[in-house]
């Protein structure tokens, strides 16, 4: 195998075509082996392989740079960079992180899991070069999906006017993680339809140069291509023509699926998962779709996950002008919320929490100063949630709690979230965010409350004394636990509190318990700094009440297992309870 | 004079061409009233008279609705929808604020106060008339320099696809607040040129009709114009070129100093006010000057308002390559700098804390998830800055400092700020963000440390016993005067702490206040939710401390005056003493 003799990119530049050609088939070889086992971006880096094989050929790595949007093609350049193992090796599996990584080698520059950001880090790369007197290529690569982004959009904008060398690898298989969105992507049709060549031309109208390549899998014509850009003295997009999932028929038929895919076997196809239980992902798909057909003015709205909260293609499809993809533009999703809110209408936007990162001036700026009665769905915000550094979903309390005029809005169980959602829905007066909690699914047949318009009210759940448990969302269940193990420890039941509103105090059951109690304790699915907790303790600070908060530490974790982060950060209720007794 | 007979836009429908032009210079009367006195956003005001009135004449507002991207362009619209006495009549100066406001009119659809946000905001207005089987034009306008913001980018893209009226109205003055920066501008002035006929058309590439009008300062041509797209049935772009300025010689020619302009002597256009004093703009251009002069490597960015640091046009010219408009993109600018600090170079990108809430992604994703060593300069991020609901700076300890990875600065003087930015600037170790002070320019002669290395180390700047005042950055000086009282009331002088950090505790120094301190109080410029103080509370949370935290209430404030709002918040010495004892 040629795969075996490569240790660093100059290995591949002495292979000629034919032999680069069989070099793909072993790096797919490869690919399907830990996809298969481990799950993975399946899609985008099947179609990029001949790419990456003819940019490394080409070009001359690390002194030419490639900048890798969102990473999601980066698994080949992985292999062809001296981490061949971490895919033909089981046991070196986790050698590699899923996402470009400076940590693990000197041919990728940035730790990146967020879209649309590749050009505008490029660009810094080619100015500080610049400035600076340095030389060799920067190449920044960006799928089509990634190319409706703000960021992205900015980013090519400005580097039209770098006047050096910047080249601009447009990886177009004509899909984002589900299908594109806007109406750039008619341009991109017409240009593939065209050869490159239709007069009008979105690269060409921001200011750039371009080259057109047909077949984004023919490696001899991409590295044709590369040569004639290699070196250039001004900025230029080549815009190649690549299969999503190429040389793998399941994956090639049906797109969207395979994006991203958990094991699976590598014959079939079929997943190993069995599925099996419920999951909020479905739960919300249903509970909304009943409520749209009943309703006409509620819409759904989603940024280019559209799965992650069931919907489907067909969901979609059945569902019809009453969802809205709006592709990877988080921005204008919560503005576009806004604007529907406005008018009467009831959208509901459903994304990541590490992805409403994206759009904290829009939370503060369209629609909280607007007070427009949208709602938020806020997923994976929860140390259960993603555990890739730049998935993580434990920031989201010290981002939005802090905006004016937001209620979010954290369920403790299935029952408490679909109350919160659907008054959310039917209210007119606030802007709502609510946490779809990520701890599984807990039922309760206790009763939930189906109206929260007087905000900022907590609920008991257990009235002691002595210690009050103050267990926000998902750590609901923490203090649950708690609660039992300060009964049976010390034969005192402690209060245990519900509050439900992340983004207020209620400054009435706080002093109350003053009387009967001398320790909270407070819990929340987040980081401390910033966050819900500290909240309570400054509430208390100038009494003699002993406040205990609880929850992660300031930090960016990576690839971590939940149980050794609770333990971590004293989470576990055995921890507490030695903490404050 | 027409102007007084117009109480509503249907009072406009019965003149003719030629009383619509009258109509037109009365209205630049009445703007030039009311800025020459009291100052506000000139040359897109004087320049879009002519477009406000066609679009008043031809629609029917609000059942057509406009919305304003930014608002700088609002102000022929407030005076022709019943606002017309705060332009004419002095004593009714204060009756409107600077920004479309839905509570001043029912014609105003969003507080609007950030740029490139009318074409999302217009989307769901139209998204939601569709839905319910509304009726109805939607207009949304927006400025050429707001085009090349993320936000804009990414709604016009989505707009194409809306399959029903839609119109984006493109107000061409071929200048953002300063010139325009992007390679899409390029194909603006080609369609101008060409009289938009060109064939490569950004707005068609983004899959929009589109139609062009030569004169924008004419009535007739705009009537025709808007008569050609009212009730139209698919999105379209209406590309109007304006003069930014029209009417006033010396706005016309300088255009970038009239964009927006302090009050004037509206005879000549000389300012009316003196200057006199230092300020933080020009100090912190001639620091970043002379640093780039002996440092190929340093790079000043800034995003489309450079003179708020002092870098006006000849200061910009004079420095070349290494100084960086981006023009409307913050986001871009926070990852350009953190791929030119990748590459060894030192960026330093600067704006105001307002508009730094576009950036929250790219901090943390593209700046701190990479520890790159960028600065970021945050502006006006104060109680004493910007006074509008929009444009407030009291959110950014929140939105930034918890962040992980970033080191957030809050300099307590003049001295201390330019060390922290040389140190920032000079290390290559953390992305750092400081606070430009915003309370005066104080001098201090007392040493000021150039390492800041060792992380979250506070000095003591006092050492007394009781209470330990640690007072964050601008609000330093009301700890010393705080301490002033104490120490004159009580016979005790408090110990004083300038903390320096604001992303970290310095847990030896809170340990050790316990030994002759009882009382710790917190002094923030910012609101306290999520801040710096809670931090501290929670610090001392199970401890005997008293703590007592002082800063801003979670409120969106508008147009308001410093004192009251330190009144409202406790925030004087007098004050805090008396909760204190």
């Amino acid at each position: 195998m040629y795969i075996e003799k490569i240790n660093s990119p100059t290995d591949i530049k002495a292979l000629d075509t034919e032999q680069l050609t069989e070099l793909a088939a072993e790096i797919r070889s490869g690919l399907l082996n830990r996809l298969s086992k481990r799950g993975g971006h399946f899609g985008p880096n099947f179609g990029f392989v001949e790419a990456t094989i003819a940019l490394h050929y080409v070009f001359d790595s690390p002194r030419d740079k490639f900048v890798f949007d969102v990473s999601h093609q980066c698994y080949t350049h992985k292999m062809l960079t001296g981490r061949k193992d971490a895919f033909f090796n089981d046991e070196h599996f986790g050698d590699i992180s899923g996402y470009t990584n400076p940590e693990e080698s000197e041919h990728d520059f940035f730790n990146v899991g967020h879209t649309s950001t590749s050009v505008s880090l490029a660009c810094g790369l080619a100015k500080a070069r610049d400035l600076m007197g340095g030389s060799g290529n920067v190449v920044a690569i960006i799928g089509d999906g990634s190319l409706s982004g703000g960021e992205a959009l900015e980013g090519i904008d400005f580097s039209a006017e770098l006047g050096s060398n910047f080249i601009i690898l447009v990886n177009d298989n004509d899909m984002s993680i589900a299908e594109n969105h806007g109406g750039l992507y008619a341009n991109l049709k017409a240009l593939r339809e065209s050869d490159g060549k239709c007069e009008c031309n979105l690269f060409k109208a921001m200011g750039l140069d371009y080259l057109y390549v047909a077949d984004g899998n023919d490696i001899s014509a991409l590295i044709e291509a590369f040569r004639k850009v290699r070196d250039i003295d001004h900025p230029i997009v080549v815009h190649i023509n690549t299969v999503k999932g190429k040389g793998f028929e399941p994956a090639e038929l049906h797109r969207e699926e395979w994006h991203w895919h958990m094991p699976f076997d590598p014959a079939t196809g079929k997943g190993l998962w069995e599925g099996g239980g419920e999951d909020y992902g479905s739960l919300t798909c249903d509970y909304l779709m009943k409520k749209m057909k009943a309703d006409r003015s509620v819409v759904t709205i989603t940024a280019a996950v559209p799965t992650n909260i069931g919907f489907t293609e067909d969901k979609r499809r059945e569902v019809g002008a009453q969802f809205v993809d709006v592709g990877i533009a988080e921005e204008h999703a919560v503005a576009l919320a806004s604007g529907i809110a406005k008018a009467g209408g009831k959208p509901v936007f459903a994304t990541h929490s590490s992805f409403f990162q994206r759009t904290y001036d829009q939370i503060s700026q369209d629609l909280c100063i607007n007070s427009n009665p949208a709602t938020l769905l806020v997923n994976t915000a929860s140390v259960y949630g993603m555990h890739d550094i730049t998935h993580l979903g434990i920031y989201d309390i010290p981002m939005m709690s802090n905006i004016p005029n937001l209620v979010y809005l954290a369920p403790t169980n299935c029952e408490e979230y679909f109350a919160m959602l659907d008054w959310s829905i039917e209210q007119d007066k606030y802007p709502v965010a609510v946490r779809i909690p990520c701890n599984g699914v807990v039922h309760s047949d206790k009763p939930v409350d189906n109206e929260y318009s007087e905000l900022n009210k907590y609920r008991i759940t257990q009235q002691g004394r002595g210690v009050a448990i103050i267990a926000l969302g998902d750590f609901y269940q923490i203090g649950e636990e708690l609660a039992k193990l300060i009964t049976e420890k010390t034969g005192t039941a402690p209060t245990l509190i519900n509050p439900r509103y992340i983004t207020g105090l209620d400054v009435d059951m706080l002093e109350q318990l003053k009387a009967e109690h001398s320790v909270v304790v407070t819990l929340e699915d987040g980081i401390l700094n910033g966050g819900f907790g500290e909240k309570i303790a400054r509430f208390y600070g100038a009494d003699d009440m002993k406040v205990y908060c609880y929850g992660l530490k300031k930090e960016f974790l990576d690839r971590y297992a939940v149980e050794d982060v609770l333990i971590d950060n004293h989470l576990t209720p055995g921890q507490i309870f030695s903490d404050i007794f």
